[in-house]
């Protein structure tokens, strides 16, 4: 059952707090992460949190779909080896950034993610997510799956809940819009991504999402990101508008730390002193990123710069810098959409783009 | 009865929506502000929604605390004196900003904001509110609240929600440290300012809370502008890391058009290039937000500049730009502070600031 | 011979106190391109000019390698026929941007600009630059030159005048470097492309340099442009640290206007908020470049990100957003070299990325 | 006589040749500065020389207007007090900034700089520098004169030659404007500070400049920063459109280490993400700058802002902030400016501000 409890926050969030007390006149503070063996017994694991009590660490349990976890935070040096040689440890690892369990430190294989139907997001796989900015209707939907099945493409995007600068601004259909698009999609084997904006909407979201989607305004919403990390769906998160590569990976941090590791990060374009597009597309954060993380990396050259006569070059770029997918945002009638309009392709452009980047795809992969 | 049905958002946005599946095509949309006598009678209500219909204009209600409105939207032409003469109506404006009621273009005359006993913020007061970064344990709210009444000080700033890049980082004391700071502080006559960073949260926290703080990680988290709103307490609402004046004021404005116009604007410095400290502090947005907006306007110098050694250099020249008040960050020993140490003053330089501030508000007044 | 009279800069200066002494209170200002005739006669030109002055416009003359221009400046609306259908005149356009004789609005044919021995530099043509950032010694200049010809690569860059944030730094070789390295490159049929930093550099390099280069710092040193304008030798403009796409057209038309337009735009990064890198790669500047103007659009990689493990990447992506060109760092041993070894290639990282870019290259022009 | 022949910096980066082909893989470079006794003698010079050798330490001498300094540079440790008690030795001073010459931590008493006539720059001490963005007649000359003198303002701003985006643009009068403009204003008792933007202009201005100022375009023109080191008259250096604060005193380093000591430093605004002004003012880098070097600090509202209306503002904060002075834009009829028209003050605007600065300032200085 799904429950937004918060109590294993609240408690890390505790546990944290004399550690803390003290590291701010001390900066050294150790961070580890221990991977448990699956069939660990309860006396091994009190052994092992008998040890790092000795050498005064605080620990915090993560459980995701993919393994369990101990993250030990103390400050005396210690012999790693004296844990990982215990019986029921799995792995340990020492790691000094700020992000931990999403850095490819730790991790060395790339995390892929499986959808249902064969859908693989990560290294090795090209993704490809689009449709409109807004669901609008009925009709809208149906000529958009129509247009993604013809092509190939099994990720539908679309947003309900739209956040708009201004509060007279359209604000999406909601969760009655919602389910008609995922009964729609469903049908026609196509998953759906679409943005969910605060903690009380994903209970009802959840049945029909296939990836929850964290927008820019929201990428330091911790409250929605811990929320987010007790969810059994994948989570594509975009960087802030003028987010910093470190911070789009501590807000990975937190899903993870609460539970879930599948999370795909997302460029699409920084806010800078240029004002001849909408936003600057960061080529370097793409290359950065598939370097420092684990996680898949995805780009979206819709917002990226924000026009359409140029998404194309965009996409292709993104690709060459290494993304694993494009988000990007296609329309029936571009100049009808009620949103995003002018960076929005219309379906013959959109064609184009898939072939050429399924092209830049496969020229990349054979270098 | 406070409740978050978010039901006349809802409705507001609904009637929206046919009127902005055209206006893409056509950008001409015309807004007009019309405020309702205290006593208009419920047929001089019909007449002038009538009258609206018959120009295909729109209508969302706005009760606040201060005044009843009706925001038409819609794209026609119409002589404005034809509604202005209506009985019922007290005033009537047409506006072309994307921020509407928040404008001076419309009301000319700047809010001022009174709290209990006596305290004012706006326009020709000059307000003091400071405290730590976090609530840290009961001796420090004491010793904090000794310093400001000792000092004239009569808002508390603190927070027990604490929003960290990092997740292993100190996250507050959450509700339990707000009801006792609040206890504490209110026995000392001083009124208290701090964080809410969800929806969640607002309905414990409103009993303890005489200012809403909206972070700037939350500045376009158009949920919680939403549902303070609906609140009856003011609302200081911090500018986004990269956030321009224009975004602030349409938070603003999210927050006006639900119910609630005791709001504060708070410039804190902006993201830019320059390493040397830790944000920009942005003068320049003072002196154009006291112009653009009828809404008192806060500056935080602790946060403009990061640094604790020039926090009273900016904070003076904030004042000189002007700013109504300043919110900044004390604490008794500031290298002990679990969180923004090295930019808080310690008592003896914030009462040695105190005074300064005090004689360049004057002199500024006097000009 | 070569002279740095700037006298047609001054006659052209003068000429315009009086258009612009009024345009202040009125800003509708009209340009017009007009083409001449080769064989425009005296007489003709005459009646231009007189024609012209009829509709109080002032004229600007510029003459470069591959045409005769004269530039109209004035306020009167006019029937461009009238002036087109004059016998000796080639075409003429009016022009609106800021930025005229470098747009394509007005010339739809991309310029192609022609070295020596069939090197072409534009659109349909793939070149690469490569090199050491500072020229050091005559070894490395061997060693390099030996690099560049087994790959195929015919033109070569490299800095003997090194501007340089601190003026304890290593500022570079001089003339002699130049010209000894000037020598070796010819012989092995190589051109070379070196920065020059102020205007009295110009006459002693002119005759071992054949590219210009102007650094990011010297983006909107005018004199410079001015100087570089009269100078028979091809420009490569580099964008300013924080240059907007409009300010490095109209430091193009500075050169072009005054009579040299063989001219390449450069991207090389920008500076943004972001610290994780050197500088943040703008690729949606090539693409909206190549839209823009008729000249060739460079990238520049290595300064685009300064970091050697990512150049690839980001050269690749530039390709892909519609470069012309890359021009890169490379030296034997990046470690030692005497500046901005951190984002230099070794010849073997250099050599497995050329074969990529001619991949990418041919890959793009068959989409 | 003045000469621009460039051999002492020629000499000096020379002999920094082999130091930097080695440091590129040990960066621990040290940094002396050596301030010599007015009367050493050639064989204590000698001397020192010799002890320096023996530590290896690369020597530059530097001669000012107020002293004379060995710079040495070198990798050893070695002991200073071995060298500080040495015959002929004023002081030494170990640096590790990258700017030394102008840094605080060697220089702790703030360098003031004197005007014929008695007019004061630097702590303690206030000035104001108004007038025209571009001077434009004998007429402007004599009215701006004449208010300025009726207000004791005792320096004139004003350029002669632009810096214009487009080539288009109006580009300033000249050397004979100049001329006319500054026996003007030394019949009135008035200095005049006025922009130099290449080194060929240097020696016919000259005569005629009482303070040189460079650009904020020009704030890494390296090349005139060396020649203006070897110039007997005072600069004011703007920070670049986006020059960190390192970046602004690494330009003056330029200065200083050729010769120039009575430098002053320019905070005019910096470039952001915000477009509802020109320029950010960025009051942090005045009260850090005041903090880190001895050089006097200047600020320009004008720029800063770029809106006449919030200049007065944005001058009382800079003030507050810590500037030692204020430059600024008036004009007599700021609409038919050829230059700046929206950032100039009327003379009446200019009056009611110099005397709110004042008092600001007589404020500041009782703190």
């Amino acid at each position: 059952m799904l429950s937004f409890s918060n109590s294993r926050i609240h408690a890390f969030s505790h546990s944290l707090i004399l550690a803390f007390s003290h590291s701010s006149t001390n900066q050294q503070q150790q961070l580890m992460i221990i991977q448990l063996d699956q069939n660990i017994t309860a006396s091994q694991l009190e052994r092992l949190k008998e040890k790092l009590r000795e050498i005064q660490y605080k620990t915090n349990r993560v459980s995701t779909q993919y393994g369990d976890y101990i993250i030990g935070v103390g400050k005396k040096d210690f012999d790693i080896r004296a844990i990982g040689t215990m019986p029921g440890i799995r792995d340990i690892h020492r790691v000094s950034d700020d992000y931990k369990l999403v850095s490819k430190k730790w991790r060395v294989e790339d995390t892929v993610i499986e959808l249902e139907g064969g859908i693989k997001l990560g290294t090795g796989h090209f993704a490809i997510m689009a449709g409109p900015c807004s669901i609008e209707s009925e009709e809208q939907i149906e000529k958009t799956i129509n247009h993604l099945a013809t092509n190939g493409i099994r990720i539908m995007r679309g947003g309900v809940y739209k956040p708009r600068s201004s509060p007279y601004s359209f604000r999406g259909l909601g969760i009655e819009g919602l389910k008609l698009w995922y009964n729609k999609a469903h049908e026609a084997g196509i998953k759906i991504i679409t943005e969910v904006m605060m903690v009380e909407q994903i209970e009802a979201m959840l049945p029909y999402a296939d990836i929850f989607q964290v927008g820019a305004r929201n990428s330091q919403n911790f409250n929605l990101l811990d929320a987010l990390g007790e969810v059994g769906k994948p989570v594509l998160l975009k960087r802030g508008i003028s987010g910093t590569i470190d911070e789009l990976l501590q807000a990975a941090e937190y899903i993870f730390s609460n539970g879930n590791e599948r999370i795909m990060l997302c460029e699409r374009g920084i806010r800078t002193y240029e004002t001849a597009y909408r936003n600057t597309m960061d080529i370097n954060a793409i290359a950065m990123l598939k370097d420092k993380t684990h996680l898949p990396v995805i780009a979206d050259p819709s917002h990226g710069i924000g026009l359409r006569r140029y998404v194309d070059k965009v996409a292709l770029a993104s690709i060459m810098a290494g993304a694993d997918g494009i988000i990007m945002e296609v329309h029936e009638q571009p100049e009808k959409a009620f949103s995003d309009g002018q960076q929005t392709l219309s379906f013959p452009e959109a064609e184009r783009l898939y072939k050429q980047m399924r092209q830049a795809f496969e020229l990349r992969e054979g270098f």
